[in-house]
């Protein structure tokens, strides 16, 4: 396997050099909107510490990057009201990965509605801003 | 949420009742062919204790899960000689959830080879008993 590039724009968010729609932060984790949604309230959580993926993020990473999945989870169906989740992640180019830094793709669901392809269309910025602060909220109450 | 209901296919295999190709087994999961692959090789993680989905698994069951969902990811690659690994996890029916026993699906990928869609057609037990055993012995390797 290949091995970490710092220079993904995962880091770069990490780093304070992008700017991110965030929802949830501690020690080892971070959340925040995809930019490239395939539905609504499509959040995404990285672990801080360099990993490539699932393939060779240690496991002192592993644990709270799945416990920051699941609250996040709950706040993403709980905020926009979905029915469901479906959780995704992508090792290596022919998994699907396409940015070089562990992360996991949080996605709520709602009967009948599938989800968009991922077409690389940016959403805009206010209806990003509107679901985070849904989810903020919702971690708020949980 | 609904309640878990120990009646699921998923439970009956914990408890010996359904047989699986199982291909690692510890204290707290099991992990063993989907019967139903949406690609070859196509393996399932579940937790021992009962839990719907992500959302309502406790956090002493969680970490172990995706503990087992990475050396079994690391093992799937090896053993069948794929370029990448997808991850997928479906919590209620909006979700993409059928069975309703915790479970994270791990498919290996190959470049230009898509996952079949979610048919329902089971597959001939000698090929999931074929890729059972060389996800084994990858794991012997590990």
């Amino acid at each position: 396997m290949a091995e970490y590039e710092s220079d993904n724009i995962f880091a770069k968010i990490l780093r304070g050099d992008l700017p991110a729609q965030k929802v949830y932060e501690d020690e080892l984790t971070l959340a925040f909107m995809d930019v490239m949604p395939r539905g609504d309230g499509h959040a995404l959580v990285i672990p801080k510490a360099a990993s490539r993926n699932l393939l060779d993020i240690a496991e002192a990473d592993l644990a709270p990057l799945f416990k920051t999945v699941q609250k996040v989870a709950r706040a993403v169906k709980a905020g926009l009201g979905a029915e469901g989740v479906t959780i995704q992640q992508f090792s290596e180019s022919a998994g699907g990965q396409v940015i070089f830094h562990t992360h996991v793709h949080i996605l709520p669901r709602w009967t009948d509605i599938p989800l968009k392809p991922h077409t690389g269309q940016m959403e805009k910025p206010e209806v990003l801003a509107a679901h985070a602060e849904k989810i903020r909220a919702a971690l708020a109450e949980l």
